[in-house]
């Protein structure tokens, strides 16, 4: 895998995290529905950021937060998303980049606006959460550029985009551009709602386009259908050659060929938020496969980059990650999988 | 595997439990280390016995509690263990039998009493444990009735055995015999601490003799001194043909030539007592084993049979475990494989 320009080129959806603080008064006022995640339109999210208090506002976005992780790590990334010609999209531009990854997609010049997510912090640290998808939701083929995936040691594909037809073609090409230039294909299933809706196309997917697939247990219950998290373990091991199942506090399980792994969770983690631990873990999976690590090792690190996450709110790395990996990667650490 | 009088046949230290109510003085006064398990002499015994409130006595011994529970389910088992020629001895007599295990192993005449073990039980339900070994220290390859041993589907050893020369020479006697039958070898590492004390040997063992291992987390890390559970599964795969690794909560991993089931413990158990939940899984898995089924189903009626245990006091189950046994191997349930 040596000469390529990047470890893991990524296709996901744009969007700006936008952070403040609100009683509950505010939630019932307008109609909130608390703690949950809810697709609103452009009208919307104009009037409900009218009504939010000082924000700050943080780039966010699942295979961005992966990317971002794995060049918090050190490693070399590229990120193909739509954002729109406007402030939350230089937002989302200026991190993306300041942080190291490769980020040039056009932006949408006209009509829709960058998708952002309206967070509502209330004082019991809950978050509500209202999503405006706006100019990701126009990214199709033309923006993929395939000479970074064919540069690419692992192209990392978000399952959110699926809802998207545009989208879903991109995603269709770059695979298939992937697989014909040896670069392996990774897939995270993202949503379990997403997995019902899309179930047929995301197994034809997962067993004929994906080499390394990352699920948590809701979604590969889902895809599969399954009662049980070891049936669906079952039935996905001959479909990927790599598969890495994460269970929260339960860790994860890596599948690879004949090896099987369960690696517990890093233990004594004070839990804060959890937006984001699939996407640490997606980073520091990818970041030590990218090395030519052993899977185990890979879980290991995506691990510990979940735990990292989760102890604080954002949904991107604020330690000293590299240190971290340095001591994953040097056997030095059992972190991440530990016994108790 | 048809045509074997025995489903399994097991050797093991044949102890009765004796419980009784205490109150924390009375642990203070005769320094008993709380919760703990303690070994103590004849003369302690008697004395700490005549200091005992009124008492129920119950049959116990580890491997005894695997072939109860494997009787219970309706499998046909016998019993190898030594008690002395007196009451206790005839308790633990009458209760193997009453069961329907087939037991004859002639008692100890002269000398050394009936194994037992005081458990006070203090008023927060917790217990301390002193054990006396009495007779079953004199259990040795005399006792081993070979005939049952090649009348058997599985022979059952107890790692703790091996504190005893005799009968680690009985059980190695044993374990030759049955492989030269074409008879299953399963061995249970029993105690952390006794596989620190024969480390060579019990890996020796587990290497050349043993076809299933049954061990809990804290006892396959200490065989092969690994950091990780996840290290261990590694390191024991290759070495038996099927090892059922159990981790409390966590559930249980079965390994079985290339095949790994994560089977997730049963959720909701209002647990009461742990006592007796490694045998009990080990009841549930060999019954299932010896009926042909799939490692998973195996797994998943250990898991049960290790829920009904804890769930209340007393390390043999109580439940019609025959009705929850049909719903396992019917696969009516995912009782002991539930994801959340």
């Amino acid at each position: 895998m040596s000469g390529r320009r990047f470890d893991v080129t990524a296709i996901g959806n744009a969007i700006v995290d936008v952070i403040a603080a609100a009683d509950d008064a505010l939630l019932v006022t307008h109609g909130l529905r608390k703690d949950a995640m809810s697709l609103i339109d452009a009208a919307a999210a104009e009037r409900l950021y009218g009504i939010m208090g000082p924000g700050r506002e943080m780039s966010g976005g699942s295979a961005a937060n992966t990317v971002a992780g794995i060049a918090a790590l050190g490693g070399r990334a590229a990120y193909i998303g739509k954002v729109a010609d406007d402030q939350l999209g230089d937002v989302f531009m200026h991190d993306i980049r300041a942080i190291g990854v490769t980020c040039d997609t056009p932006p949408l010049t006209e009509g829709l606006s960058t998708a952002r997510c309206l967070i509502f912090v209330t004082p019991d640290a809950h978050r509500t959460m209202q999503t405006f998808l706006g100019a990701t939701t126009q990214l199709g083929p033309e923006d993929v550029n395939m000479d970074y995936i064919t540069a690419s040691r692992v192209v990392y594909l978000e399952g959110y985009l699926w809802d998207q037809p545009r989208a879903k073609k991109a995603m269709r090409d770059a695979a298939v551009r992937a697989q014909a230039a040896g670069v392996k294909v990774s897939l995270t299933l993202s949503d379990a709602f997403c997995v019902d809706r899309f179930r047929e196309e995301f197994l034809d997917l997962v067993q004929h386009h994906v080499d390394i697939l990352f699920a948590n247990e809701t979604e590969i219950l889902s895809l599969y259908q399954a009662a049980t998290f070891d049936e669906a373990l079952q039935r996905v091991r001959p479909h990927c050659e790599v598969a890495a199942l994460t269970r929260s506090e339960r860790g994860s399980v890596v599948l690879s060929g004949e090896e099987v792994h369960v690696i517990d969770a890093v233990p004594g983690v004070d839990v804060v938020d959890t937006t984001g631990a699939g996407d640490a873990y997606a980073a520091g999976f990818l970041y030590a496969y990218t090395r030519g690590c052993d899977p185990a090792t890979c879980g290991r690190l995506g691990g510990v980059m979940a735990a990292e996450v989760i102890g604080h709110y954002g949904a991107r790395p604020e330690a000293d990650v590299k240190a971290l990996a340095a001591e994953v990667l040097s056997g030095r650490t059992t972190r991440g999988g530990p016994s108790r």
